[in-house]
C-alpha cells in the first residue's frame, strides 16, 4: 500500500519533468543564426549519444547472455536491462531538452536576466525529476512484482548493476569528450590564436559546446542517477534480514526517496535570481529542499513508528547535502581565500599556479571526508539504539536521505550546461552587447553551480559506496573483513591502486584527444582560405566527429579495467581479498576525486579572478600562466575525479552481484 | 654470541664510513674558484642543519619531558634520544662529507670521468655504511644490555622512535628547502632571464645547490635510515612473542641486516663506470650486492636452523629492490616510452605536458604496488609453512631483507647531490669546456639515481610500514582489526585522508618560499647594478638565510599535523580506530607518493629529453612547456611525495608507541 504512494509520487516526478520538456519545447527558438548554431550542437551531442549507445548496447547484451547462465537468468536480465535503459534515457532526455533550452535561454536572454535563468532552470528541472522518478517507479515496480526475499535480491543488484554500468559509460565517455573537445578549443583558440572563448573562426567552437552536453549534463545525470538507484539498493539489501520482523525498514528508505521528491518540487520555488550572489540562489534552493525534506521525513519517521532515532540517521544525510556544498564553496567558490592564492601564485607562471592548485585541492580534501566520516558514524550510532545489527541500517539511512533530495542538485547542476551553451550561442551568433551580458552572466552562475554540484556528486558517491560495501559483507556473508589477514592487506593495496590506475587512462585519453583536436584546428587554418579573417566557414563537423571517435575508442579501456578487477581479484584471490578491495578503494577513490574535483575548480575560478582584472587581467602573463593552471585542471575536475564516483559505484555492485550469484542465484 | 658477530659487522661498516670520509677529504679541494663556491654551499647547508636542528632539539626535549611519566621513563628516553641522535648524525656526516665531495670531483674531473666518478661515489659511501652501521650498533647495544623481554620492547620502540621523528624533520625541511630554492632560482633565471643552469649571476644559484645537499643527501639519508632502523623495530617486535620457543627468530633479522652490510661493501666492487649507459653501472651495483646477499642469507637460514622456507620471505625482499629499481626506471628513465610521450605532448604547451606528466604518474604506480602486494603475499605465505602465527613474521623478515641492502641503495643515491653540486660548481667556479662536460655527464648519471632510489625508499616505506603495522596490532593486542565496524571504517577514511593533507602543506610552502624567492632575485637584479653583465656579485647569503628561514617555518604544522593525528584518532575514537587509521593511510600514501614521484621524474627527464634536442630543442617553446612541467614535478618528487615515506612510519611507530605505553609502560 504503501509503495503504491511512492509509486504515485514517481510518476509524478516524471510528468513533472515532461511537462518541464514541454515547456522547454515551445519557447521561441530564436532567430535564423542561433537556430543554425543550436542545431549543430544538438545534431553532434546526439550523434555522439546513439554512437556511445550502440558501444554501452553491445557490452550490455554480451552481460545478459552471461548472466542467463544464472538461476532465473532471464528475470535479472529483465531487471539489469531496465536499469540500464532507465540510466540511459535519464541522459538522453536531460540532454535532449538541455540542447534545446541552450538557444531559447539564449534567445529569451533579450528580455532580461530573470525569464533567462527560468527558462535554464525549466531545463535543469527535466534531468532532476527524470533521474528521480525513473529511479523510484523502477525500483518499486520490482519489489511489487516480487516481495522482498531472498529472490528478489539478485533482481534488484541486476536494476542497480544496470544503472552502474550505464553510469560508466557515460562519465567516462563523457568526460573524455568534453574535455579533450575544451582543451582542444583553447589550447589553439585562446592561447595561440588570441581568439575569445566561442569564437565561431574556432574550428573547435562547436565541439567544445557539444562536450558541455554530453559529459557535464548526460555523464553528470547518469552518475547521480546511479548513486541514487545503488543507494536505494543498498539500503533494501540491508533491510532484507529485517524483512521479516520489521516490513517497516523495507519501506522506510522508499518512502524517504518519495519525500525527496516532493521536497525538491516544493523547494523549487526558492529557486529565485535574487541577486547578484549566485551562491544565494544556490543556498536557498538547497536548503529550502533540505528543510522541507527534514520535516516531512520526520513526520514518515514518526508515523511509520519505526523509531525516532533513525531520524537522526536523516538528519545527517541531509545535513550532508548542505555541508558538501558549503565547503566546494568554500574552496573553490569565485572569491574563495585559495582561489586568490592560486591566481597569485600564477604571477611566479603556470609552474607555480598548478603547484599551488594541486595544493588547494589536496587541502580541500580534509572537511568532506570529516563530514562524511562523522556522518557514517552518527548514522551508525543512532541506530544501532535499536540493538548492534541495525547499525549498518543507519548508514544506509543517512545514505538514502542524502540522495532523496538528487531531483534538486540535478536540476541546479543542468542549469551549468544550459546556460554555459546559451553563451556559446550567443557568442557565436553574434547576438547583440546586452544579450551577451546576460548570458555571460548566467554562465558564471552555472560554472559555480557546475563546481559545487560536484561535492554532493562525490560525497554521495562515497556515501553510497559504504552502503554498498556494508550489503557486499552481507551478500557475501561476511561477518568480518580482518585487515590483518594478508589477503585482506593485498585487496587493500590493490583497491588503493584502482582509482589512480584508473584515471591514468582518463588523463592521458583527453592529452591524446586534445593534441590530435589542435593539429586539426591548425591545419584548418593553414589550408581554409579566410578562416581567421571570419571570411570562410571553419570545419566544425570534422572535430566534432574526431572527438566522438577518440571518446569511444579510449573508452574501452577504462570499462574493461573497472568491470574485470573485481572479477579477477575475486575469482583469484577470494571473496576476502575482494572485500579488502572494496576496503582500500572507496576511502582513496573518495579523497583523490576530491583532490582532483577541486584543484581543477580552483584552477579554474583562479583564472577566472584573473580575466576579471586582477594581477594583471586578461592578455597579461599571470592570465597565461593561469590559463595553463586551468589546463591541466580541466580533465583532473571534469574527467577523472568525476568518472571516479562511477568506478566505485560499479565495483561495489559488481562484487555485490559477485557476492550474490554466489549466495542466492546460483543455488 | 650471533650478536656479538652483528656489532663486529656494524663497527666495520662505520669504520668504513669513516674511512671512506677521511678518503675524500685528503683529495685536492680544487683551485681557489671552487673553493670560494662550494665554501659558500658548505656554509649555507651547514647552517641550514644547524637551526634545523635545534628544532628538532627542542622537540624532542618536550617529548623526552613527556615520556618521563612513564615506567621506566628515562631508560626510554636514552632509547630514544639514541635514536633520534643517531638519525641526525647520519644525516649530518653523509651531508658534511657530501659538501666536500662536490668540490673535489669537479676538481678532478680533469683528469676524466674515471676519477671523478669514483670521488662521488666514495664520497657516498660515508653516508650508506654510516646509515647501517650506526643503526645495527645501536639496536645490538640495547638488545645486549637488556635480553629481549616484554621490558625490553619500549626501549626499541623508544629508538625507533627517534629515528623517526629526525627524519620527518630531515624531509619535510629539506624538501621544503630544496624545492623553493629551484623553483625559484629557475622561475626567475632560467624562464624570466635565459640563464644557464647554475649561472653565478644569478642570486639563487647556492641556494639550490645547498638544497641538493640538505634535501636530497640529508633528507634521503634520514629517511632510509629510518626505514632501516624501524623495520629492524617491526621484526624484533612481531618476534618478541616467539623469542622463548624460538629465540633465534629475534636473531634472524639482525643477521640478515649484518649479511647485507657484507653484500654492500662486496658489491661497491661491481659499481664502475663501465659505459655510458648509467642504468648499467646502476644495475650492476645493486645486482651484484642483491646476488650476494642472497648467497650469505642462504647460508645464514640454513646455519641457524630455522626452516629453509623463511629463505623464500628473504628472497621476495630482496627481488623486491630489483624490481622496484627497474620499474621506477621503465617509467621515469632517461628515455622511457612515457618521458618521450610527456614530451611530445609539451608541443601543446606546459598545460598538456603537465596533463600527460599526471597520467604517467598515475599509471605508474601500477607495478610496483603489485610487486609489493606480492611480496608480502609469498613472505606471508612461507613463513605460514611453520604454523599461522608465523606468518606476519615472514612479512617482516622480508621487509627486513629488502633494507638490508640500505647502504648500497644510499651509496648510489648520495651519488646524485655530490654529482649535481660538482656541476653546479664546475659552473660557477667557470672551469674548463672537458671538465664541464665530465661533470654534467656524471650530473646525468646522478639524475637518474635519484629517481631510482626513490621507488626502493617508497617501496622501503610502504613494506616496512606494513610490518610495524602488524607490530602495532600485537602491541595493542588487537587480533582482528574489523573493517565492518564504522568506527575502524571511520579510521580507515582518516587515513586515506592523511597523505592528501600531509601533501598540501608541503605543496603549498615550497610555492610561497618559491614566490618570495622569486620576489629577491628579481629585487636583486634591479637593485644591483652590473650584476646582468657579471660585473657585480650577487647577495647569495640573502637568498640561503630567507630560504631556510622558510623551510623551518612551514616545518612545524606538517611535523605536528603527523605527530598529533594518530594521538588524537587514539585517544578520542580508540585504539581500533587507530588501527583503521594505519589500515587506510599506508596503501593511500604508498600510492599517492609514488604518483608524485614519478610524475615528477618524468616531467624531470622529459624536459631533459626536449633540452638534448628533441621536439624543438632549447629555447623552443616546446621547451617553455617542458619547463613548466618540470617546475610542477619538482616539489612532487623531491617534496611531497618523498616526505610520506617519512610520515607513514613516524604515524606508524607513534601508533605503536602509544600501544606500547597502554600495554608495557604503564602498568
Amino acid at each position: 500500500m504503501l509503495f503504491a504512494y511512492a509509486l504515485v509520487i514517481g510518476v509524478v516526478s516524471l510528468a513533472m519533468s515532461l511537462i518541464a520538456a514541454a515547456i522547454t519545447v515551445r519557447k521561441p527558438e530564436g532567430n535564423k543564426d542561433m537556430k543554425r548554431v543550436a542545431e549543430a550542437i544538438r545534431e553532434g551531442s546526439r550523434a555522439y549519444l546513439h554512437r556511445q549507445g550502440k558501444v554501452i548496447a553491445a557490452f550490455a547484451i554480451v552481460l545478459a547472455i552471461l548472466f542467463l547462465v544464472l538461476k532465473d537468468g532471464w528475470l535479472i536480465d529483465v531487471a539489469f536491462l531496465t536499469g540500464a535503459f532507465t540510466s540511459y534515457l535519464t541522459a538522453y532526455l536531460g540532454m535532449s531538452v538541455a540542447v534545446r533550452a541552450n538557444s531559447r535561454t539564449a534567445n529569451i536572454a533579450e528580455r532580461g536576466v530573470e525569464k533567462a535563468f527560468y527558462t535554464a532552470i525549466i531545463g535543469g528541472t527535466v534531468t532532476g525529476f527524470a533521474a528521480v522518478g525513473l529511479g523510484l517507479i523502477g525500483l518499486v515496480l520490482l519489489l511489487n512484482y516480487f516481495t522482498l526475499t531472498p529472490h528478489t535480491i539478485p533482481l534488484i543488484i541486476g536494476f542497480g548493476f544496470g544503472a552502474s554500468l550505464v553510469s560508466l559509460f557515460a562519465r567516462v565517455g563523457g568526460g573524455i569528450y568534453t574535455k579533450s573537445a575544451d582543451v582542444g578549443a583553447d589550447l589553439v583558440g585562446k592561447t595561440e590564436l588570441n581568439l575569445p572563448e566561442d569564437d565561431p573562426r574556432n574550428p573547435a567552437t562547436i565541439a567544445d559546446n557539444v562536450g558541455d552536453n554530453v559529459g557535464d549534463c548526460a555523464g553528470m545525470s547518469a552518475d547521480v542517477y546511479e548513486s541514487y538507484v545503488v543507494t536505494l539498493v543498498a539500503a533494501l539489501l540491508i533491510a532484507v534480514p529485517f524483512a521479516i520482523k520489521a516490513p517497516n525498514l523495507v519501506e522506510y528508505p522508499i518512502l524517504l526517496a518519495s519525500m525527496g521528491i516532493i521536497a525538491s518540487l516544493l523547494g523549487l520555488a526558492f529557486i529565485k535570481p535574487r541577486s547578484n550572489k549566485v551562491e544565494r540562489v544556490l543556498y536557498s534552493g538547497i536548503g529550502s529542499a533540505v528543510l522541507i525534506a527534514a520535516i516531512l521525513d520526520f513526520a514518515i519517521t514518526y508515523l511509520l513508528r519505526i523509531g525516532m532515532y533513525y531520524f537522526l540517521a536523516v538528519l545527517s544525510g541531509l545535513l550532508l547535502v548542505i555541508l558538501l556544498f558549503a565547503i566546494t564553496d568554500y574552496y573553490t567558490g569565485r572569491r574563495a581565500k585559495y582561489v586568490i592564492k592560486v591566481a597569485s601564485a600564477a604571477q611566479g607562471g603556470g609552474g607555480t599556479d598548478v603547484i599551488m592548485g594541486l595544493a588547494a585541492g589536496l587541502h580541500s580534501t580534509f572537511w568532506p571526508v570529516l563530514a562524511v566520516v562523522v556522518a557514517i558514524l552518527v548514522s551508525f550510532e543512532s541506530a544501532r539504539v535499536y540493538g548492534t545489527v541495525y547499525g549498518v541500517y543507519g548508514i544506509g539511512i543517512a545514505a538514502v536521505s542524502m540522495l532523496s533530495l538528487t531531483a534538486t542538485v540535478l536540476t541546479i547542476d543542468s542549469f551549468g550546461p544550459i546556460t554555459d551553451n546559451a553563451g556559446g550561442i550567443a557568442e557565436m551568433s553574434h547576438a547583440k552587447e546586452h544579450v551577451r551580458n546576460v548570458t555571460d552572466r548566467l554562465d558564471a552562475m552555472g560554472n559555480t553551480t557546475k563546481a559545487t554540484t560536484k561535492g554532493f556528486a562525490i560525497g554521495g558517491a562515497a556515501l553510497s559506496a559504504t552502503a554498498l560495501f556494508v550489503a557486499f559483507a552481507q551478500a557475501a556473508s561476511i561477518s568480518t573483513i580482518d585487515a590483518l589477514n594478508p589477503i585482506v592487506t593485498a585487496g587493500i593495496f590493490i583497491g588503493a591502486l584502482l582509482p589512480f590506475i584508473f584515471s591514468s587512462f582518463l588523463m592521458e585519453a583527453v592529452g591524446k584527444g586534445a593534441d590530435a583536436l589542435v593539429d586539426e584546428v591548425r591545419r584548418q587554418f593553414k589550408t581554409i582560405k579566410g578562416l581567421m579573417q571570419g571570411k570562410a566557414k571553419p570545419d566544425y563537423a570534422k572535430v566534432v566527429d574526431m572527438t566522438t571517435v577518440n571518446a569511444l575508442k579510449n573508452l574501452v579501456l577504462p570499462e574493461l579495467f573497472a568491470v574485470l578487477t573485481p572479477i579477477l581479484v575475486g575469482l583469484l584471490l577470494g571473496k576476502e581479498a575482494l572485500a579488502g578491495l572494496l576496503v582500500g578503494m572507496i576511502p582513496a577513490s573518495f579523497v583523490l576525486a576530491l583532490f582532483m574535483a577541486n584543484s581543477g575548480a580552483t584552477m579554474d575560478n583562479a583564472k577566472k579572478y584573473v580575466e576579471a582584472g586582477n594581477f594583471g587581467g586578461k592578455g597579461s602573463d599571470t592570465h597565461k600562466a593561469a590559463v595553463v593552471g586551468d589546463t591541466v585542471g580541466d580533465p583532473l575536475k571534469d574527467t577523472a575525479g568525476p568518472a571516479l564516483n562511477s568506478m566505485i559505484k560499479v565495483i561495489s555492485t559488481i562484487s555485490i552481484l559477485l557476492a550474490g550469484i554466489f549466495v542466492y542465484a546460483l543455488i
